[in-house]
């Protein structure tokens, strides 16, 4: 697997070769220790025992409510947030409740897509409602959201009420996305552009947010904030197909997920759509394949063995749904970097914003 | 049946007994007649399903999609917001977003909680998560929160974003309360203090909003919003303490529930918490009962007949819990018309204030 893996680094490499990755796990760190501890006091402001329901989803303690030096994710977002305060010839820290804010948000469309979605695992770890039950990931999540407005409307300023208003929208279009995504399980067929719209609203939209929400509450202008939303969207449909790429042939070292982890869910994601719209004997061969996969019980399903599985992931290869997927990695990443030209900033932050696009094409994980 | 709640209905009968019955009715019928309009545009907005399902929610349509004229519940809250407006000298249309956006939250709760407590019936039909699934009834709600941000901050002015941060509030106020009735059903005795915190957080911060959020829309100051709030907030507490009569001795034919509904439910509401602090031997016989009741199962409970039921609540009257809800209500009402003695409005505004919160304590259903 861990072959595979590599193979698929080289495939989505961008037009930027050497990725700055040092600069970006700075990037990232930068964006953890500013924003983390504002998180935390949120988090704190809940009533017991959300306060607790939420510091076991976040990683901060374990199920039996132990401190764990949990997995907070990639914290991409916040890393936006911050960059894109310094957009506006701001100091980082003025992007803070923004990446707060934003995370917030996230974490509560992880809360209620868990349990929608019946997913038992999320993090190496139990989901909320597997561990608290349903009501309280739907409570907390809730909770995180309304937080969320809270962490930014109490700045007062006119600023955050524009920020506020922009994140509402990302949320909005997150929900737009998770009902599309719903949808599309009970279909047989969902074209390539159905499923680029629901990545845009499921992963685009907040990351837009995430890169635009710094400098909203830096005082840009809508121009400047609409430019660095587009950046963000584009970056987040990269990540997006990147994801879906690592979902079928990533290693599950690297992604602590199972191998062929989007085939066991049955996802229609972007590689698995691409290669069922590429036509050719190959598209047909897994066309016929999953039609009659979805027939089957999810105790069936569950008793295929690898090989089962690797054929069908043959099968999207060789209709091209990989090689497609990995090109729309790379022309959604062109797209984003091109979006910053519109925008005046300094050359270092310039540089920053570029590097994290190619970090987000060319990790493993 | 009817006797009984012609009887609560004297019992809770105000300081102003005759209430202007057809002036409220025409208040509410202005509320409903402006700001279901707007809601109905705004629900619009959702992609499909969720326009479908929410239009379910509000009783628009039936479970088949065909038009239904439904019973969209008494509308205190926009009847409220739009008199909010008046009472900062502007015309009732200012506060329409208000009342909109507090209709929205009201409703993403009543969704979220209908699949937290098991509901299955919301007035007289199915609740959404019987009709549409649980994931529905999650996704909707989510929805119209983040729909009731959209429609005060889209109004892009200061005053909407004050009107966002109070909302925002009183949302998390009535997560708080759903966690706290949760955790109180897991427990044996829960004091009248914790009651009505809950009932507080529950009801009383959302028309509180109500009640503020027109003003705030409207230009009053801070010191105006928040003695609104301080009468919608006691307002609401009278409200509840009344719907916790109307739900063990309402007239079914007019409250739409089942007689003796709150105890069929093992509801810990507040003629029942104020009957076991009471002492003395009725609230020592009602607590043996209830503690020997907590042990059964849904389906022995269910068996229970009209007489066992009726033994609880005479056991409750006898232990002083309903005259002390009564008398709770009253105290409630008072303190919700003495607020307003603390704000400058018109004469006319004032008593229709005064005659919402009359309504409120002498209504029936």
């Amino acid at each position: 697997m861990s072959t595979t893996a590599q193979n698929q680094g080289e495939t989505v490499t961008p037009a930027t070769p050497a990725a700055d990755t040092a600069g970006v796990i700075a990037l990232l760190e930068r964006g953890r220790t500013l924003a983390t501890p504002v998180l935390r006091a949120a988090v704190d402001r809940l009533a017991s025992p959300m306060d607790t329901v939420a510091a076991y989803h976040f990683g901060w303690i374990d199920a039996q409510g132990r401190p764990a030096a949990g997995d907070g994710g990639k914290a991409v977002r916040p890393a936006l947030a911050l960059l894109s305060a310094e957009v506006a010839g701001q100091a980082p820290e003025v992007g803070v409740p923004g990446a707060v804010a934003v995370e917030l948000v996230h974490n509560f469309s992880l809360l209620h897509d868990d349990l929608m979605d019946g997913d038992e695992q999320r993090r190496h770890r139990d989901t909320v409602w597997k561990v608290h039950g349903p009501a309280q990931a739907i409570l907390v999540g809730d909770a995180l959201f309304a937080l969320a407005g809270e962490i930014l409307l109490e700045l007062g300023t006119v600023e955050a009420g524009r920020a506020t208003r922009r994140l509402t929208s990302a949320t909005r279009k997150l929900i737009d996305g998770q009902a599309q995504d719903i949808s599309y399980e009970h279909r047989e067929r969902v074209t390539v552009a159905e499923c680029l719209e629901m990545e845009g609203n499921k992963t685009g939209a907040l990351l837009a947010c995430a890169a635009s929400i710094g400098a909203v509450l830096g005082g840009a202008d809508d121009r400047t904030a609409d430019t660095l939303e587009r950046y963000g969207y584009h970056l987040g449909l990269a990540f997006q197909a990147v994801d879906d790429l690592l979902g079928i042939w990533g290693d599950p070292d690297a992604t602590g997920k199972q191998t062929w982890s989007d085939l066991r869910q049955r996802k229609k994601s972007l590689p698995v759509v691409a290669a069922l719209d590429a036509g050719g004997e190959a598209s047909e061969r897994l066309a016929r394949l999953l039609a009659a996969d979805a027939k089957k019980t999810e105790a069936e399903f569950a008793d295929f063995d690898e090989e089962e599985f690797a054929a069908r992931a043959a099968l999207i290869e060789q209709a091209g749904g990989r090689d497609w997927t990995s090109q729309e990695a790379r022309r959604q990443h062109a797209t984003a970097v091109a979006a910053l030209d519109q925008v005046e900033m300094e050359d270092r932050v310039r540089a920053q914003l570029v590097a994290l696009a190619d970090f987000v094409v060319v990790r493993e994980r």
